[in-house]
């Protein structure tokens, strides 16, 4: 058996989100295993770093799996690229050591979120872009996005309501950058919890919008409740970007 | 009754070209005609410069129509963006004398290729490049493209075969650009023939792969037989980007 570490980048448009739900192959990784399966002659298990939600994009995205197999790196990614649908694409493959698990071993992730400010749709980046018509405040969500740096409690920041698992992640940054008619907004941490991200962008929208002021961010995480924090911004504006290990 | 000149993008992915054809409904023509319709309460026709092929997009196409109903062009802009597919967005809308007609009148149409180079596939724009993975010699296509300008008869890049009408046109450039993995080849004349910028596009890949010679072009243009050319490239790498008047 041979661990292979795999990045991967796919258009999540048209799946149900990365992970496997019963029958259901309209996810990522019942594409790849579907794959795989055929190539191994068995059932395989394919880890990816983050779960994507349904119509959730990735640049950057980790993947590893266990295959008996005797394929070289280069033969694997091109057996990938061959038989994959044309919205998943494998960009590289590394043999890792067998204790290599893409989820729990994964110390840093970014996300990246895509905001199209026009009143003229672009049919080019729809899939890829939420489109914003209000005038939006960047130093303000900047001012925001400043005080949800570091370790915090992110309850708020989280759609699960009855996990009983730790609700601390740290931030390490957040980035809002203008590029022409679009706004980009890069998210650094050491982890994430469900909707985190686009719980984030949302409110950080409310805050453009003047909807919120920078300074309630701080009452939010305090509250730790959802109801607390802005809307769950949009699937298909989100990019899981780069993970690091 | 007022003449609207409208420019308009589309992706032209699940379309059956421009043209309206029969009954199907499925093409871009269509779309506009069916929503401005409803407005008119009555048939109308939508007159567009280029009538692009099933697949081709568009980032300039240059429309014409003339209605009856008091709207301003702001209005229509607004009206047409609300109910026209996400696919397809109305850019600007400007009245204009009666006599204008955004086909005949049009003096200058501006097409661009779009090639993406790489063994390894993107799935962000597999709908607008087409991808090369051969090496492509860009100064022998830069010389083969070179023959091409001026007023030539461009029968051989046609695939209309009983057409009675004249084959002469000119081209004004052709300028291949190389941007990180793409290449984007702009080809601008004052008119084009029936696939004559994808016949084009082909022709210079082959003399790209080595397949032609740069100077083969002279004798292409002079055999005026389709067959001299190369394959006609395919249609989801072409935007039809500007027309002027």
């Amino acid at each position: 058996m041979i661990n292979y570490k795999m990045v991967i980048a796919y258009d999540g448009s048209r799946y149900n989100g990365w992970q496997k739900q019963g029958n259901t192959k309209d996810t990522i990784q019942g594409k790849l295993e579907k794959v795989l399966e055929k190539l191994e002659g068995r059932e395989v298990e394919v880890i990816g770093a983050g779960r994507t939600d349904a119509g959730v994009h990735a640049l950057g995205q980790v993947v590893n799996v266990k295959l008996e197999s005797k394929i070289n790196e280069e033969m694997l990614l091109q057996y990938l690229n061959q038989y994959l649908p044309e919205d998943i694409a494998v960009l590289s493959v590394k043999e890792v050591p067998m204790r290599f698990h893409s989820r729990l071993n994964a110390t840093e992730k970014t996300y990246l979120y895509r905001i199209y400010r026009s009143e003229i749709p672009n049919p080019f980046i729809r899939k890829y872009t939420v489109t914003i018509t209000e005038e939006l405040d960047i130093e303000k969500m900047r001012m925001a996005a400043e005080l949800l740096i570091g370790e915090h409690n992110f309850k708020s920041f989280c759609s699960l309501k009855k996990s009983k698992k730790s609700t601390i992640r740290t931030l390490y940054s957040i980035t809002i950058e203008e590029i022409e008619e679009e706004i980009r907004i890069s998210v650094r941490g050491n982890g994430f919890l469900y909707h985190m991200v686009r719980i984030i962008i949302g409110t950080l929208l409310e805050v453009g919008t003047g909807k919120k002021k920078p300074e309630e961010i701080e009452q939010i995480l305090e509250k730790r409740e959802r109801q607390a924090a802005g809307k769950t911004a949009p699937a298909h504006g989100l990019f899981l970007k780069e993970v690091k290990y």
